[in-house]
């Protein structure tokens, strides 16, 4: 079987380019036992993945130049000599990107791609949606009538992230980079005001404008000055949700910030970074409510989907450009 | 009655100066119904009444120009129209830098000076005290084995932590300005190893040759450097009792310093800003399981006490030089 897979062909300072990605061919075995074979459907492309191309020691270990890269993909079975699936199964995986792989049955969760498109499987009810979900019930806790504001409100977490403060009775705020990202955010997702901070003259004055109580839970998946901003506007025990930075991600540098301690001190802030793995023995709890909200229509959700597996370089490294509607994903063909 | 109290003459700017008070002569009335007459006996100067003496909005109200400066006293009542008091009671409050005051009886707690000396209600069993205990039993958490740094771990809330975490099981770090503290904090308060920020080249470094487990919680009560160097060393998990900030007080703009979110988000850090306020409604409990250690002998405190009501203005400057070592009280003769 010939597939074909990206590599990281260099680790990238800065902005990540094509030049950093090469395509090559290899021919795989056939399936060992308890493995199976897998063709390549849908591919997440997620900013976090940015880190794991650095070399710098952090929660997931470093992609190794020349090696795959590897991301969350849905794939069908197309041979088993595992008992957990059957030739037409769809599953989910951290699976290279390839168009083909073989992959050890124990390390796949079968998906039903009848009922949610396969996509939603690495969106709303996959990573992004779980992140969303955690940060918003476990460590922002909105009370009713409180204000939440959310950074990359646009994003794959974020739509999610607002929707889901919504329903806890919150008054969500989005901060996102377009017009129409903002028009989205209103019109679509039933955010309560939208503000674009590539427009804002002062974004920290445009946020006290629009969250007249201040701000209790801010949901970062940003970082740098959208953050500063938000902070300059968050009330006394508020909670900071520390989900994202991409901001600073392609940083070659640390970058200097107002210190943000003080603040943080005299308003007795709560913050909590984190990533989705720590609450992975919650997940099947998670993805029922997720599922049963998609399911009444209580939850909208966005894709963007580029066709093409050769596209997954560019497409990844389109995230940083900010230019991203909700969740980004790549089709094989 | 004639009172001698030290008013705000002005907002300092940077570094208070003995220029930014003055004492003025006041003749007191009869204490009203449900009031009482006072004479001072200790002054508690803290770090904290310096974001008082700015009239930056922040969790305690400004203290007035040409009003007096307020603080935690322990006084004597010497007339008392009370049901609450008698002549003779000591007791503790929020009281002006006064000689002599007249306060309602309701502001007041009556305190004990036979079992302990009456400083101890302004430390290690008052604000200090009860500060420490909740940062690390409410917010730090350590587990044994775990691994406790402390910074300005000789001031009065410093000593105070690294005890209670080694009685926790923890192994106990603690960062100070002068070598001489640090041999008073293993010598003397069983620290496992005290760092001299002053003198260290890399201070980084050197947190890492100590605690060779990295940082689970990190108790910080100064800010600036010394805390950018302990975040570098902060492990997954970890937690950021953020208590003070001493270093970044006397601010006349806000400092630039090396973003910390990437590092909080990476490794699931949790912070938490607080005041002592905040676990209002659980001091009594507190304050019988400090009492126990302090009798027990589990529980070590030192006072640095200055005599002379006239000291008060240059004995709280002389906390921003860190020149104190524990709780630093001002004794009125």
């Amino acid at each position: 079987m010939n597939s074909r897979e990206i590599v990281l062909a260099s680790r990238p300072l800065g902005l990540p380019s094509t030049g950093n990605f090469r395509t090559e061919s290899k021919i795989l075995d056939k399936p060992g036992n308890n493995e199976v074979l897998l063709k390549a459907w849908y591919f997440s492309v997620d900013p976090y993945m940015r880190g794991r191309m650095s070399n710098v020691k952090s929660y997931a270990p470093s992609f190794e130049v020349d090696k795959p890269i590897k991301g969350g993909v849905v794939a069908r079975v197309i041979e088993s000599r595992s008992k957990l699936f059957a030739e037409g199964d769809c599953v989910i995986g951290i699976l290279p990107w390839a168009t083909y792989c073989i992959e050890k049955a124990e390390n796949l969760r079968k998906v039903d791609t009848q009922m949610f498109p396969p996509g939603y499987h690495l969106g709303i009810l996959g990573m992004p949606g779980l992140t969303a979900y955690f940060g918003i019930m476990e460590i922002g806790k909105p009370k009713p009538g409180e204000t939440v504001v959310i950074s990359g409100a646009a994003g794959a977490v974020g739509i999610v992230a607002g929707q889901i403060a919504k329903l806890q009775g919150a008054y969500v705020a989005g901060i996102a980079g377009t017009d129409e990202k903002c028009k989205l955010l209103t019109d679509e997702y039933r955010f309560d005001v939208a503000l674009n901070y590539k427009t804002s003259k002062a974004l920290r004055k445009d946020i006290a404008a629009s969250c007249l109580n201040g701000v209790d839970v801010y949901f970062d998946n940003v970082g740098g000055e959208v953050t500063d901003a938000v902070v300059a506007n968050l009330n006394n025990h508020s909670r900071f949700v520390l989900c994202g930075q991409i901001s600073q991600y392609n940083n070659t540098r640390i970058a200097m910030s107002p210190a943000m301690l003080p603040v943080f001190l005299t308003r007795s802030v709560m913050l909590q970074g984190f990533i989705v793995g720590n609450y992975s023995t919650r997940f099947d709890e998670a993805r029922v409510q997720l599922t049963e909200w998609v399911s009444k229509g209580q939850l909208k959700y966005t894709e963007t989907i580029i066709h093409g597996f050769d596209k997954l370089p560019e497409t990844f490294i389109s995230l940083f450009s900010g230019k991203n509607q909700g969740k980004m994903l790549v089709k094989t063909e």
